[in-house]
């Protein structure tokens, strides 16, 4: 299977997934329309293909994480919602369609973002394909990274920022928690469905610090230097936020040179393993290598 | 143990495991204070109460359910901040005190609503007095019950049903989303880690149905009778945002009457089962008779 293929044929399993447990919910119809509506806005679904990619390099039957990676986009998903509020970020647009609130008001947006939320740790808690010490570890990992230790916590620390001259290393430890958790836990969950090694799992973990890192600079130089029809989304935002970037810090150039030093020793950590890990490092040049 | 030194002695044991729990959170400091003060800020605990007084009723280790407990509660906190936002109720103030976005702001308050939610997971999963088997039923049931089927999808009822004139059948199946299904939940999950057999979980049950309304029928009461300095919230809200309620629907005799009736209804399920029911009976009545 090439590369292009695994995106294609994965992306489609992961959005039928999501469609599936929203169809199956009983609920009120415009809260699952305001839930589908996000879901299905698209995007390149980086952190479900991870969980996908690292269970293939496993040599572990892929449809024993559809569940998992589905959840995991729709954790990712209602932080989306969540952070294009009025009072948070306050966007109208994301990849080029109106935000949540936009569409559906601000209430609903809000308990669309707590129903996935929740809908995540239901769809994982009840996959009866795997094991129930499989599913606890997953739960745990999932609860961890994306609450007030990981994402969330980072969301937060991430406002506080604004307007503030933050170090490097303070920049790295809010997105560490604000991006990194879920696209780390991407990684780790795969490895809990695949039972890797704890020599495996430490080297993941490595590989998922990295990515993680060469994500958000990324984000930031294409801020900086993204053209806003492509991006679907308002660009120039960090500045006009006063926030601190890796290319404020590092200047542009810097932040491209330290782009390729975490894309590299993302590599590197792959290679460490017995694995066929050329999915891996395919997501890691998608992530790292966006249209500059 | 008397009903009063039950009360006194457990709210005491869930808000120092509550508030342990936020302590171990390494995370962002105005995040940790925002969760907090809401988890601080009282109210009766009916619903760990609930979840502990269960276990008791089946000579069951109290202890056990403690985390359990503090989740339930976590979940309910979260779904109070998020219901005063200025988008949803828009609420000053709680149980006496300003609601949480008018002390930390509105950004900070969806945080930590977030938060609150996914940490009431991690406490369950995490939780290893309880056998995986166990802790996986657990966090089935609060997902269900917390999510776009149960309290949220009530939630999202609730807001499309304001200056809308709803049947009865109607009311009643928006509360027993979004106030029945975290008070069923309490004791179902009081009954999932006393192993409880199918015939008394199916009277459970019924017992959770009927003070799920009886609470809600309390509620619209005191929002028509009651003192607004005694409820520490304004009153009179439901009349202000033309919601349909039992005494709008019933009159307040028939209000009272019916919540008259589903007490006796709760309490006559828990006399078909051969359990320790005191507790239990103890809470309906603050359930169900409060100050009127």
């Amino acid at each position: 299977m090439t590369f292009d293929q695994f995106m294609q044929h994965y992306k489609q399993e992961i959005e039928n997934c999501m469609k599936q447990a929203i169809i199956a919910t009983e609920s009120d119809q415009k809260l699952e329309q305001s839930m589908m509506y996000s879901l299905e806005a698209g995007g390149k679904r980086i952190r479900p293909l991870l969980v996908l990619a690292t269970l293939i390099a496993f040599d572990c039957e892929p449809k024993l994480g559809y569940r998992t990676a589905a959840a995991m986009e729709m954790i990712h998903t209602y932080s989306l919602i969540h952070d294009d509020l009025p009072a948070m970020d306050n966007d109208d647009f994301r990849r080029g369609k109106l935000t949540n609130h936009k569409v559906y008001g601000e209430a609903t947006a809000i308990l669309a973002g707590d129903a996935l939320l929740t809908k995540a740790f239901e769809l994982i808690v009840s996959d009866t394909k795997l094991s129930t010490p499989v599913r606890v570890n997953l739960i745990q990992l999932f609860a961890k990274s994306a609450g007030a230790s990981g994402m969330v916590g980072g969301q937060q620390a991430d406002i506080l920022g604004e307007n503030q001259t933050l170090s490097l290393a303070d920049l790295e430890s809010i997105h560490r928690r604000k991006t990194g958790a879920l696209l780390s836990a991407s990684v780790l969950s795969g490895a809990i469905i695949a039972e890797a090694s704890d020599a495996d799992r430490l080297a993941l973990e490595k590989f998922a610090h990295h990515i993680g890192i060469a994500f958000q600079i990324c984000d930031d130089i294409l801020d900086v230097i993204g053209d806003a029809e492509k991006m679907g989304k308002k660009t120039g935002a960090d500045a006009d936020l006063q926030k601190s970037t890796y290319p404020a810090l590092l200047s542009l150039e810097g932040a491209k040179q330290a782009l390729a030093e975490h894309t590299n020793s993302a590599k590197k950590a792959l290679h460490t393993m017995n694995i066929d890990a050329s999915l891996l490092l395919g997501l890691t040049d998608l992530i790292a290598v966006r249209d500059f």
